[in-house]
């Protein structure tokens, strides 16, 4: 299937991978558990708030993005569980969103989630009932999504003018559906450039050591019917040095004022590469990335993480089980290396972001 | 231990790692299985040439130059288990030969050494006894394994001036100890270096998809006592763009009469990065690497090999299981972006090579 030219009336259905949707009775979750992927495409069904919150700290769902819409359809569908006197409803949604607050700290998008679902409560009189409280934050979580999802649609139509007619692309990590509502932010782009009729293929660098290119950018592209070829990181340059990457395109995790852009380790080996031979690069994220608090990208802190990732492949230990690792988890790559940034609210260059975005 | 600063009359056994060597009493080849590498370190004992064949076919040993040694050295050992009658010694040394020659079809260095020990028996008369001619082979073989390692002395020897006094040196794939007589061509300048006095630490690209560098330098350079740290291949940028990466050095293939340089795929990617930040990259391989007959690496086939490599990791298939895959084995780094060849001859800025080589 090739994702059709999207507009704001689209139907979810037909936007092509989504990682979760609610069951058609409206009473459970179902949640595509990525840690199986792609070998295994098996569906949780989530009803509960612990579950909901499990499915989060163990990654069957994970991109900032969806862990976000997937609190909030998560606590609205356990919210029928609640009891129907008002003030026990109100404790126990409370304790909810407490509990969804403590399942992973990093990324805003959860606390943005739980604190609309919180203003919903907050919002209504005491008095109002279990039955218009559920109401009330069912839509306010499906509006989340509907946020996401068109937020997504946005970038993807200001970013597909920029990326060539025909050609190859190259893509690093995974910023596409399965990290967001839908539709992705970097795979937004590439989706809606070849909706609107270009002939590009995809290029996916694995993205050692956790493997998102090889094991989900692959399998959402493909599953899309769009024609995706898996590469070693270290190809990359071979590739470029054939002459068919006409553009390569990422997401981002954070983005400083001066347009310096953190984003998955490897990036910024793929920057510098694009450089070299010419070929843009662009960062495709929301514009809520852009952190206007920091100045340059020296001053984001890399997480360095376990060393196991690097020395594990598939689960066994390939290189001398105590030899020193080093692995952090992100690279920044200089503003001067970056072409341009798609934002929801449109494409930027990298010195313009600030200004652009009114900061 | 640290390898101690070799001259030619440095004993074997204080060179370092080496991967085989004959038995104490000369009635067998001991040959440590790479395949097992670095998880278990088990030497194979072989007497007998479908033995030592077979070793060679299921790559227990792997390195151009290993593969010629251990292929001399096993027929001399096989040898003492042929007829005593000249006729039929020679019959079946010369099965012997045409049996180690139908192994690998690519290096060159199997082929030079199964000539030299032809030539062991052309040159004898025919009425030489077995012993004799035993003795022979015996030497010759011992002389290929002799001459490989002095040759790689003399790379180390001319490479190591050219490595700062302290700071990281990053390395591609196993050009070491493992895929030569002993010492290595790229880490032999290395421990050259480090035998020298330097103060050198090194970043090893674990060098996907086959990881020689997360299995095979790992794990040599720690035996050594060298100070080895893995990272993953898309890591490299990163790593240069913190500032303590003073040189790369890699191996090679083959190289181009201009200087082009085929070697394991990722290696131009290194050497693209270490354009960007101002690092010196540096090639290190024997002069029988230089093809004088092709005028530049475009003229160089590269081989591409199974998917599975690229879609596998320890074994495990991590991509969508038919998933397009592209996968080289080697690249081609241009001329301009090699700081210096250093080989048993000398050090030779790329463009110099030709006709430092007499070609």
């Amino acid at each position: 299937m090739i994702v059709p030219r999207p507009t704001l009336d689209t139907a979810p259905a037909e936007l092509g991978v989504r990682s979760f949707a609610l069951s058609s009775d409206g009473a459970r979750l179902r949640l595509l558990d990525q840690r199986l992927l792609p070998l295994q495409e098996q569906w949780l069904e989530l009803d509960d708030i612990e579950s909901v919150a499990r499915a989060i700290e163990t990654l069957a769902v994970r991109g900032a993005p969806a862990i976000g819409c997937v609190a909030a359809l998560g606590l609205a569908v356990a919210a029928r569980g609640f009891a129907d006197e008002p003030a026990a409803f109100r404790a126990a949604a409370t304790a909810a969103l407490e509990r969804l607050a403590r399942t992973r700290p990093t990324a805003v998008n959860l606390f943005v989630a739980l604190a609309q679902l919180r203003e919903v409560l907050q919002s209504a009189p005491p008095s109002t009932d279990a039955a218009s409280l559920r109401a009330a934050l069912l839509q306010r979580a499906q509006q989340h999504v509907d946020d996401d999802l068109r937020m997504c649609l946005a970038i993807g139509a200001h970013g597909a003018p920029l990326l060539p007619d025909r050609g190859a692309v190259l893509t690093h990590c995974n910023a596409g559906a399965l990290a967001t509502a839908g539709y992705g932010t970097a795979l937004g782009v590439i989706r809606r450039a070849i909706a609107d009729g270009k002939q590009l293929r995809v290029f996916a660098d694995e993205t050692r050591p956790v493997l998102q290119g090889a094991r989900l950018t692959a399998w959402e592209l493909a599953k899309d019917g769009i024609d995706v070829t898996v590469i070693a990181d270290d190809m990359a340059g071979a590739l470029m040095a054939r002459g068919d990457v006409v553009a390569a395109i990422v997401g981002a995790d954070r983005i400083a004022r001066n347009g310096d852009v953190a984003n998955k380790i490897g990036t910024y080996t793929v920057a510098v590469l694009c450089k070299h031979h010419g070929i843009p690069l662009y960062v495709a994220a929301p514009s809520t990335t852009v952190d206007l608090s920091i100045a340059s990208g020296a001053e984001i802190t890399i997480e360095q993480r376990d060393g196991d990732e690097v020395r594990s492949h598939g689960g066994s230990c390939m290189t001398p089980p105590a030899i020193p690792v080093w692995n952090p988890a992100f690279d920044v790559t200089p503003a001067a290396l970056v072409t341009a940034i798609v934002t929801e609210r449109g494409v930027f260059a990298p010195h313009e972001l600030a200004r652009g975005l009114g900061g």
